[in-house]
């Protein structure tokens, strides 16, 4: 999987992810509206306006970016209509070439996690295997330790597959645990470098490193922090970071350019707002809703192409 | 939720959560073999399993324990089918007049984590309120701070819900981040102990405290760490502790004695395997779930009480 992305990125020359969250600020009144004369006024009627959203989206930005980020939350809201829609979303979007990464950020212990591995490997049922969630790459929250992510490693080692663990993330809560000073041999660290270094030693084992030199298991690295880029960088050489924070959350190009490496790769950054509601920030009306999207990607491609 | 479910636990004299966590390890085969004769060999029979399963678990316990917990894992790896079991375990639950602690652990930033409410409030759709999941309360990840948590106290405090947020987990691997040495005026104390001061002010916010004295928030506390007890119970004096790895993890009624209060409340212990898989333990055959189930709730009030 991680090597599959780091191609179509430079395939692409665009390190980016499109984040499907499909709010009711983001999707116009119209699709729900619409969906509603078919399916009555029902999470139904709203999780097939989110589906047909993301249509739209998919539609405008495939060929564009290597990849699409669905936050499941978004789906799972409605319930089994909305995460049907988030099933259907996964399909549709690899079905037009792209990648996705699903944003569920599951952890449990081991025997638990062994069940939310099901995101990424068949479910062994009847003597069969049964393809059924499918994402590329989920992401993980790693508070419950290396018990919560074994699990996965074994999902993902002889397969196409990959995680980001959550390191430090891009919201301002983020500083209440993350920023913690843990004691180290004499020195003082933020907790978050503490995850870094266990990230980068996950990600080493047997079986998980890509040809690319990048390891299948990620970190999800917020932009909105560009102080610790290179500190977090070093950390985890060999680690491919997935970027939010980006547009929406305040940060810009600038503030990423140290999450990148050397040669200008290693990381894939996210944007949801800025490019599904760029129609309303463009002030144009539903019509545009891929256009207006397709427009943010490739200003976003060259504002982070003129910094790395 | 907190009142009632302390009332419930005064009237049943057992502080005691049976979890529905049910793996192919304790539903017998045949309640798939039978499934697939009316679903075929399909996700739809294994859910229908784990559904039947459940029920005999729930008609078993009633009126024994107050509450039971299905971990939503063991559900989503089997994709929509498993929700929809999930979903209909909880309203089987209820009507028996249970409550239901939705093992979730979900965790996202701000915005997102307003999605996942829903898991414990009714969705806002066209001009009406939909209850899609309808949990009593959730279990809910940290790591991303507080902004991962204050959509949810919207979600409980003029309402009968609440949550559980995860402190320190039975698990090995809680020792990976959970016990890291934070520094702090001078002293250094484990990162669980920092998180249960957060947990503890954010209790103790306006609207969120009980009649009894605890919050609406309480907190994941694992017994298997039986030396931290007192210690966590003096940091989270009006917090409710919920409290996994009595049993099958190897926690038994000694090790959970310093999690109690003074008046031997405070808490409640769950099990898991110990009770839905008590009938293989047994050495019975299908027929026993329910009969093995009930006895070692019986048993497990019993040895808590000893010690409380």
């Amino acid at each position: 999987m991680i090597d599959k992305l780091i191609d179509r990125i430079g395939q692409l020359e665009a390190p980016i992810v499109v984040g499907l969250d499909p709010t009711p600020e983001v999707v116009p009144e119209k699709l729900y509206s619409d969906a509603a004369k078919t399916f009555g006024e029902t999470p139904e009627a709203a999780a097939f306006a989110l589906l047909k959203f993301n249509r739209e989206i998919i539609d405008a930005v495939a060929g564009f970016v290597p990849a699409v980020k669905p936050n499941i939350a978004f789906y799972e809201r409605y319930g089994l209509d909305g995460l049907r829609a988030y099933i259907m979303t996964i399909e549709y979007a690899m079905g037009r070439g792209l990648m996705v990464i699903g944003d569920v950020k599951r952890g449990d212990i081991g025997s638990t996690a062994a069940a939310y591995a099901g995101h990424i490997e068949p479910a062994a049922l009847f003597g069969r295997k049964f393809e059924i969630w499918n994402e590329d790459a989920v992401t993980l929250n790693p508070y419950l330790g290396g018990d919560s992510i074994t699990p996965f490693l074994d999902a993902i080692k002889d397969r196409d597959k990959g995680v980001f663990v959550l390191v430090r993330t891009s919201n301002p809560g983020s500083a209440d645990i993350q920023e913690l000073p843990v004691a180290s041999e004499g020195k003082t660290l933020p907790l978050y470098e503490h995850v870094a270094s266990l990230v980068a030693a996950w990600g080493a084992g047997e079986g998980l490193m890509g040809q690319s030199g990048y390891s299948k298991i990620g970190a999800v690295v917020g932009a909105t922090h560009p102080e610790d880029g290179a500190r977090l960088r070093e950390l985890m050489p060999q680690t491919f970071f997935l970027v939010p924070g980006y547009g929406a959350q305040g940060a810009g190009a600038a503030d990423i350019k140290r999450l990148f490496d050397a040669k200008g790769g290693g990381a894939i950054v996210n944007s949801s707002r800025g490019v599904i509601g760029a129609w309303k920030a463009d002030g144009k009306s539903a019509g545009h809703i891929g256009k207006s999207a397709r427009a943010a990607v490739q200003h976003m491609r060259d504002e982070i192409g003129s910094v790395i």
